[in-house]
């Protein structure tokens, strides 16, 4: 599991480019949509920073969730089942005795992203042997914060990483700082807080990186706006953001 | 602001080592203590990366917050205002006219390092012109969940940053996942909860490294002793842990 950033080819690490030397097999997993832009800059990462090209890419369907499906644990184990198969057979059928194979994984490995899961359940189920190692990478909650030259935590204070399906039951408990992921629905914007602001970034790390902050009351529906028109001229987008609560109590100075 | 990784040389980025190289003057905070470890590892950082050495180190002492003061919110306060005297005076006495200066972040600069809120300080006194950049970097955090191979969300789950001075209030509300950082204190070993596993990780990514896992019930005397050790061996420590709630619900399946 090799983390390679957020997007921007430079985000890379040194560590990444030395393990990417190391690899013999590349797992694409193909997510069935047209996510060619991805897919290239993935390309781009191994033409740049692999110095003997002799690896070979293995490409596999990458099964969808049924997201139709009333019993949501159902589904999701299910899911992840049906993935864990694929992984096993790519390490059978694509490896050779070893050798050597990775998956990229955007931004950070660990940083919602359930490969590393899938790739625990195939070793417990002990029909394959093989080890694995992670490779440490720049997240775009990072990249996120840094673009917007802020802070993650205030001094001393907790934040959140949650998804945009949580944030839908409301703003969490006991943080004033929560960074969002997986939220198609622009959920920030249905919140009934008036004290937030927000920091909105999509494609980071990207040529096309488009980044919006301001409190949400006023800056929601630009969000919105642009999400929508970035998503229909590309065909996808990825988008994060923090929310902060604006100095609700003089408890403790702000960081 | 440069994020240069959680110790590993090697986690640098491509972006990182290209901002290195550009920059005239690292700022140097003393932190009064005999980290000489750290510093030699910055140093080994610049040594490495840097193609032509012509940069200059300005080294200033960091102000130290006031431990023994009653009043915790001034105490903070006061020290926010002073560490931002110290960058207020080394960005106008030591970079020249068009020149670049720079901060060398542990981990990732957004992450629990309050240089960002300070230089937006200096900014709005309005006392010295400048503009500033942040280069994301790998947090010690990353570091620590893909050493223990572990994911850091479970599957559509939250997780909560925190600090151990937070964590001694309680196992946080909402959450089965906790990160905890800046904590001296072992405070995991007071927690009344009998569920939790713990990922802890001690110098990552550096060659003395450790990492202890398992449930906190059983290897917390274990840590404790560890790092009391290695403390006293070092001079020093850096730790950081991910708190895990065992399977309490059926809810959801875990990641
Ligand atoms: C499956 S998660 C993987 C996150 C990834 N492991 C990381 O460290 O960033 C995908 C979500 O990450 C966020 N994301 C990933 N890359 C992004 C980017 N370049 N710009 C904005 N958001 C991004 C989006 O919220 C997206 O829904
Ligand atoms: C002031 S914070 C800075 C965090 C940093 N910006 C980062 O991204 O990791 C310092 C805390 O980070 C954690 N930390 C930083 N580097 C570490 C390392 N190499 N190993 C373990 N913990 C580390 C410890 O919890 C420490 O108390």
């Amino acid at each position: 599991m090799i983390g390679i950033g957020a997007g921007d080819p430079e985000q890379v690490t040194v560590q990444a480019i030395r393990k990417l030397n190391e690899v013999d097999v590349f797992f694409l997993l193909d997510k069935g949509q047209a996510k060619e832009d991805l897919v290239s800059l993935r390309r781009e990462i191994l033409d740049r920073y692999i110095e003997q090209p002799s690896y070979r890419v293995a490409v596999a369907e990458d099964p969808q969730r049924d997201r139709t499906a009333g019993d949501y644990v159902g589904a999701v184990r299910d899911w992840h089942q049906r993935r864990a198969d694929v992984y096993e057979a790519l390490i059978r059928d694509e490896v050779e005795d070893g050798g050597c194979g990775a998956v990229l994984a955007w931004g950070d490995p660990t940083l919602y992203d359930n490969i590393i899961a899938m790739l625990n359940t195939v070793l417990d189920r002990g029909t394959v042997e093989f080890e694995f190692e992670v490779i440490p990478g720049v997240s775009s909650i990072a990249t996120l914060t840094a673009r917007h030259r802020t802070i993650l935590n205030q001094i001393g204070k907790p934040v959140q990483l949650t998804t945009g399906r949580r944030l839908a039951r409301g703003f969490p408990e006991g943080v004033d700082d929560v960074v969002v992921m997986l939220d198609a629905h622009c959920t920030f914007a249905e919140l009934p807080d008036t004290d937030l602001d927000i920091y909105w970034g999509a494609y980071l790390g990207t040529p096309d990186e488009i980044l919006v902050s301001g409190p949400v009351a006023e800056v929601a529906d630009r969000i919105r706006t642009t999400r929508a028109e970035a998503r229909a001229r590309k065909g996808w987008v990825m988008d994060t953001y923090l929310l902060r609560r604006r100095a609700s109590s003089t408890e403790e100075p702000p960081g």
